[in-house]
């Protein structure tokens, strides 16, 4: 078998073979399949795209290329998360809890931020003393005491996939709906859970920019685990707009423990609601419907809050911080950014507010990058409110003068205005099985 | 500018500017930008093409990446001729001593042979003495005192290219019109003859299999050069049988020399005689019509043999084995492939019979392989001869014993028969200027 032979055959719109694709994925992560053939076959097949057994090959492959961590010792309730990126994005800090509070097992690792979208492990480790980065035995019996572990990628977790994203992401090739998929979906098999719920958001804070483009990679997703003998959920959720009002990492810790104290702002909690119910509902085997009252109860009787503060507590984490989220250090800066106009918020870029919390220090542009936990943005108003001159649209915080201004006219710059009110855009737009 | 917007635009089928390709090709050239990125941008540019623009910008960018050799001391008659491939194609032998005999220059460079098509190169280095490896300032005076000479690729001359196109052979981004136009011609502008006649082969033995393909890479390529200001010609023959009778490096030489005493096989004499009239015509502002008398006054007076011998002299080859090629060495083993069936030849596949040479020992199979000159194939019956069971349909001439019956087996293998004599192919198609 030749790399030459698999990629002229793509090339040519044909079908790969399983022996071809793994071929391919075993070769690369050797090291004995050069990238300038790989960067050419994901270019191939960005054109050409892949069918479902394609797919799932390739899927398959990336998540054999290491380490697939076994998790049937914690037994068969074990349930993973995913968001396929967003801003103000604090859903697992949520969910988490209340999905291990109603008897789901939560073994978990998440990823760090990095551009515009935060990362889980990030918001974590913003609270004094919490480690994500934990050996494995001790994992596991955190797990079976608590029935919760949020860590960081550790191990040797499907190398293929680290190496075939950077070399895409150089390459132009990122956009191609079986690569992302089989990318995403790799690491989630290789993370071990049985039951995986996908939240696909969309809008313009998002990778996928239409509900379409984000409805047709949920089903090829959810097509993929299923082949490879996983429950697979996916729901597609609105990320026109940030989610929720704080963006930044202690500042999302924060309005995740207003939402588990059974406040917080509407739109997060209906999407935390409804992704908890996903990961009840598939590993009880009922409906979303009415795995619903459950998720309300858990919140409501203070017990998702609790099995948070477990969680805190077990991985090292300072658990007075988060009964007195008070207690958090402070920015340097805090600064309102106030309406120049009148009128009703019409849209605004999620993605820019995004980069404008990174540029106040909540994030990294590069990997190497170091992170100010206690920076960001608290968006007052967003798209569908009514602002009177001189309202507080946002406040910011950051240690770095310099860049307030920058940020500022970032947010105030991509504010659209209109006389009437918006249409409410869906929330929640589908939920694919 | 980043190699990585540029893969982008053209990923999206968005034309890119003169200094985006500029930057590529310098930047590639240079090892800044890495394999995988052009490697990603060449399937891009399978599949999104290029327009004449961009393919002359290609072509300018990569002529210039290296040395330009400038022979406009020789004056504006200096001619060029390329080939796009063949097997038994020993058409600048014969054609450039013609032309130079008619006042033309050819001050040329030839590449070597690699698989199933030979080199012109190695054709001359099969008489004894002859140097294709020739200082600068040499070149220069012979080509002054005899308005000939044939060298071997020297100096950096388009190095781009020499890059571009390994990568593109183990990426299978060869068969890209605008990649194949502008490697040849920006290796033809490199070279600095004012006047360039392509020889677009098509068929079995040629790159390009049909006459339509050969067209659109002819005009393009003709559209190219004729941007670059220099006078293009190009010309569509027949390869789909091989040309001439003989393959294999001092079997061409001798047919060559058959060829310029006036003898020879018709197509060869014919497709030397257009091509180098064509070469004449664009030399001298005249129609290929009206030159053509001149070609073949050239050949009947003796006069382009005795140029050839002149070449051969200056070039320190041995002039007597031009005079008598009977002695050339011999093979250790000369034998007869003879006809199982009586019948038409209907068909038989050139490339294949180019193989069956390299397998007797005249070609290579990779770059560093050496070459025996004797070795080779006379194919005594060709696509529309009549055969009777035991008539000699090739000889072969090898010194590898074993590789006869191989030989033997390819050959046979690739001829079919028919009972009605098939229809005459064209030999020249079009010319396009």
């Amino acid at each position: 078998m030749r790399m030459y032979d698999i990629i002229k055959k793509k090339r040519d719109g044909e079908e790969l073979s399983t022996e071809e694709i793994n071929f391919f994925i075993e070769g690369y992560t050797k090291g004995e399949i050069p990238d300038y053939q790989a960067s050419a076959l994901c270019m191939a097949i960005f054109y050409k795209g892949m069918n479902p057994r394609e797919t799932t090959d390739l899927t398959l492959a990336m998540a054999k290329s290491g380490d697939m961590l076994d998790l049937s010792v914690l037994g068969d309730k074990t349930v993973d998360k995913h968001s396929t990126g967003g801003v103000g994005d604090k859903v697992t800090l949520i969910v988490a809890p209340i999905a291990a509070t109603l008897g789901c097992t939560v073994a978990k690792m998440s990823g760090r931020g990095l551009g515009h979208t935060g990362g889980t492990v990030d918001k974590l480790e913003s609270i004094p003393g919490f480690k994500v980065e934990i050996p494995s035995d001790v994992f596991f019996s955190i797990v079976k005491q608590t029935g919760i572990a949020v860590i960081g990628q550790s191990g040797n977790l499907t190398p293929a996939d680290k190496k075939l994203y950077a070399l895409r992401d150089v390459t132009a090739t990122v956009e191609s709906l079986p690569l992302i998929a089989s990318s995403i979906i790799s690491k989630k098999l290789s993370a071990g859970s049985q039951h995986i719920v996908l939240d696909v958001t969309c809008g313009s804070g998002a990778f996928m920019k239409t509900p379409e483009a984000a409805r047709e990679l949920a089903k090829a997703m959810v097509e993929i685990g299923n082949m490879a003998g996983r429950h697979m959920t996916a729901v597609i959720t609105n990320m026109d707009t940030p989610l929720g009002i704080n963006i930044g990492n202690i500042l999302e810790v924060k309005e995740a423990i207003d939402v588990l104290r059974g406040n917080g702002p509407e739109d997060l909690v209906t999407v935390c609601k409804t992704i908890a119910s996903l990961m009840y509902a598939s590993c009880f085997g009922v409906s979303a419907e009415d795995a619903m009252p459950k998720i309300e109860e858990a919140i409501s009787s203070g017990a998702a809050f609790k099995k948070f503060k477990e969680m805190v507590a077990a991985q090292g984490g300072d658990v007075r911080f988060i009964d007195d989220p008070s207690l958090f250090e402070s920015s340097k800066y805090v600064y309102e950014v106030k309406a120049e106009h009148a009128g009703y918020i019409s849209h605004m870029n999620a993605e820019t507010i995004g980069i404008a919390s990174v540029v106040l220090g909540a994030g990294r542009e590069k990997k190497e990058d170091s992170i100010d936990y206690k920076a960001g943005i608290s968006l007052l108003k967003k798209t569908g409110s009514y602002v009177n001159v001189g309202d507080t649209i946002a406040i910011l915080y950051t240690d770095l003068e310099d860049k307030i201004i920058d940020a500022e006219k970032m947010i105030l710059g991509t504010i659209e205005m209109s006389e009437t009110k918006p249409v409410d855009e869906k929330l929640i737009y589908e939920i694919i099985k």
